[in-house]
């Protein structure tokens, strides 16, 4: 008996373990990489074998050597170059037709074309991994036990479903944001879910959810005329008819890339988890030369500035007006920028080719944060607690850094119609009104004070599909139902034709019970 | 600066902890109270000192002395045995008319009546604490932090805001199940989420669905007769015009007291936290006579078998119909039963007056277990993987049953119609077939890998709120919003509107274009 019972406590302290297994990565370019590398690097950490699929068309995905991790190189049909300018071509027609009420329809007809391109692609980059038989013989023998995929590109799933293998996605949205709507089964009630990249927040005037309740059906619309493209793609890569949707929703956990701390409040589903930040970490000391020049700030700080990765130069113009207000403000800068040096610059602003954000936000003589609006670089400012001034460009920029202004952490500026003074402003109220710092730290405890933070909950979750083959009692029964089935259509129309049928029979009684009476009254009538 | 490195380290450090406080209860009688106490037992062990308001009525709240414990008594305006009179009207209501797809009407309206009298109660409850002027100066001068309430009695939440502190609740599920959807405003799509009470599950046909749909409409129908009496009293109470729902919708945080291993997936908010199974913990050894009497079942193993703690007597005729099916098992069954001994009772069967139960369903040798159904037993049966065979009476247990049914962990006889052959039948099928141990062990290596254990993540969100004086990050705009701008019906009309007026306006023009063409046609036919 005592035998019976030593294996069962074996067997329950064995469940919250698990020994090292062989995970498959489908990861995304950019700053996607950077999140899912923390992933990777914890899953390293953790006794596993990490294989990273990468296309020979990668721009950030650069392979190393390690003997945990390993990278399996394939070849796609265009060069770093069609990427470059696909990204930069994306950049240009967000910038050129930043959605507002009044150019809504003119931005998703423009930005329709570029993620059409985008998709072309995407295909390019699936065809690279699915009809390289020899890459896939030897996937099929890496005895994988989960496959994590970033679906921004597609087809991580249909690996999965080739190797027999479940899958996790890592995403901070899907393009058009309905993905999760229409294969995640998570209901967006557009009354007070601000639609992804509406600029919207949780509190919205009338004139504000009427815009709401369009931009949820322009993405539908955009959805349905864009990804439903794929359904064929899909159903030939599977052999079977099927749907880009009906794959993409047997993902066993999606793991967001926010938290909500960022986040407005809004209804989710149990395979969601909500794991923003994941990638920050406390500061480190700052290179020498850069630690005594940030010193020297004294009383008054300093500023860190960053347009992230993307975006490397400016027009002489607009660099020579971002300088010119810097230079009037008493914080030291430090800017990371590869362009040329603006003839404006002050004598208070350093110029770097990289600059280690982290440590810079995490340093206790940082006043404020002028960004582009990354959820990377959003989350290490929330996580350090500094505010923001947001030049938000393209993508979800724009939407983050509305999300930050709502929460009175951020002040934004338009990047395409600013003016130095704009700048200036802006920079002088997020360091000087207190409410900003107060607002910004407010998001930075609740940010720190989770029951558990949320790279273990990634992993944790990770670990749970290697352990249980699945986490099919997260997943909603809604799966199982057409879409008039799930909105209760037929059953609101049975319930409106039998009641339909009850009145139309009452009626009927009625008349004819009139009618015998009227002709009873007229026969007595005549006697 | 290395000393603002080490306040900020410190700060963060601390987020973690909270330093003992006060915490006030409004607990709820009977198996409630087991589940709550647990919580309280947690929150004195982390160094809170916890004051329980219990009325003179209280049947199983029993004060105990402890110097982090304190009970603060009050008069109410009616006895124990009105209580106990009143929960036997209540189970004999539900054991004669419960609720089949023919009897539903009959049920809600049977059931009402009941509800009624518990309402009266509860108003005696409320008055006790409200109208106790040196109660509640006593409370004020208490310095509590947050109230934890469980909201089957109201009250507790008017407590909380008189004395201008937080509040959580902790329950299973509101009266009529419509609590968390109208005041917590969770989505409930009746397509795939069955109605409490219902006995659906999340797999239904389209006749269970139309089921479904009306069960809820009859739970709204119920809300809104009997919920709607305390908006009044809470008016009354609160001294402004407010209502029951406007209040219980500011619970900062709903411990939800089951999990995904019992609960269908479905959509939930993100201050709602699913903490069942909270009470359960390992096995500890049996009494000396009960092990001895374990052991000698052999290779058989036992069967544990209660009907909690509502139901203490059975008629003399369906105790003998039992034992008689117990009898014929090769197992030992032990039985916890206050009754006169049942003539039919076999040698196999011992009598117990009361179970350690959780420490019988954590040992080796047992099978099974016969249970009532209530939560806190089930959960006890899914932490230890036993299957069950389910008796359910009153309230939430046939649904329970009906939950662990649908999961294949149990096999349901109806209290009222079984016969020997029934019960036998169902004991063999849950002993012999192996899918249900497999069943009930798979939702117990569900329950045990979570990334917290569900007390601690309780324990948390209680001391969450009192660290931050609130969780309004949680908190969904949908609170702020009537009902038909929640369902988005005014934007819908307003887009209708503007349709509507568009197509005039093109019908309009089309028909003036028509006669402009037609008349100048005439004229030219003239000329």
């Amino acid at each position: 008996m005592f035998n019976k019972i030593l294996l069962l406590s074996l067997q329950i302290s064995l469940l919250g373990t698990t020994l090292g297994g062989n995970i498959l990565i489908w990861p995304m370019d950019g700053s996607h990489w950077l999140n899912i590398k923390i992933i990777i690097d914890e899953l390293i950490t953790k006794q596993h074998n990490v294989t990273v699929l990468v296309g020979s068309g990668a721009l950030f995905i650069t392979p190393t050597v390690s003997p945990s991790l390993k990278f399996e190189r394939y070849k796609v049909p265009f060069s770093k170059e069609t990427i470059e300018r696909l990204i930069n071509n994306f950049v240009l027609t967000w910038l050129e037709h930043r959605p507002s009420p009044s150019t809504l329809w003119r931005f998703y007809q423009e930005i329709t074309k570029v993620i059409k391109d985008f998709h072309k692609v995407s295909r390019g980059i699936c065809d690279g991994v699915l009809k390289n038989e020899k890459l896939m013989e030897k996937l099929k023998s890496g005895n994988f036990e989960v496959l994590v995929s970033d679906p921004v590109f597609p087809c991580g799933d249909i690996v999965a479903l080739k190797l027999g293998i479940p899958f996790i996605y890592s995403l901070r949205f899907s393009p058009a944001s309905t993905v999760e709507k229409h294969c995640g089964k998570v209901p967006y009630p557009p009354s007070y879910v601000p639609a992804i990249l509406s600029e919207l927040s949780d509190r919205m005037s009338f004139a504000d959810r009427v815009r709401n309740f369009i931009s949820y059906h322009l993405q539908d619309y955009m959805f349905e005329t864009l990804w439903k493209s794929w359904d064929s793609y899909y159903s030939n890569a599977l052999g079977r008819p099927t749907t880009l949707c009906e794959i993409m929703g047997k993902a066993e956990i999606w793991l967001i890339r926010t938290y909500w701390d960022f986040e407005f409040p809004r209804p989710y589903l149990p395979n969601f988890e909500f794991v923003g930040g994941l990638h920050c970490k406390p500061a480190k000391p700052l290179p020498k030369e850069m630690e005594d020049f940030v010193q020297s700030s004294g009383e008054d700080g300093i500023v860190a500035f960053s347009l992230g990765s993307m975006v490397k130069n400016l027009t002489e113009e607009k660099a020579n007006l971002i300088a010119s207000a810097l230079a009037q403000i008493p914080q030291k800068v430090l800017w990371r920028y590869q362009g040329k040096k603006p003839a404006t610059l002050g004598s208070n602003t350093r110029i770097f080719d990289w600059l280690p954000q982290n440590d810079l936000l995490g340093h206790p003589k940082t006043k404020a944060f002028i960004t582009h609006g990354g959820t990377n670089g959003i989350y290490e400012a929330i996580y350090h607690g500094i505010p923001m001034v947001g030049l938000p460009m393209f993508a979800d920029q724009p939407d983050n850094i509305a999300h930050m202004r709502a929460k009175g952490a951020a002040v934004e500026v338009n990047f395409n119609t600013m003016t130095s003074a704009d700048l200036l402003s802006a920079l002088r109220t997020v360091i000087n009104d207190p409410s900003y710092k107060e607002n910004a730290m407010r998001l930075s405890r609740i940010h720190h004070d989770q029951p558990i933070k949320p790279l273990d909950r990634a992993v944790f979750w990770i670990e749970f599909v290697m352990r249980h083959k699945g986490a099919k009692h997260l997943r909603p029964a809604s799966h199982d139902l057409t879409w008039f089935q799930y909105h209760s259509l037929d059953v609101i129309g049975f319930l409106l034709a039998c009641v339909m049928t009850v009145i139309f029979m009452v009626t009927k009684c009625c008349l004819f019970s009139c009618k015998k009476i009227g002709k009873i009254g007229k026969k007595k009538k005549r006697e």
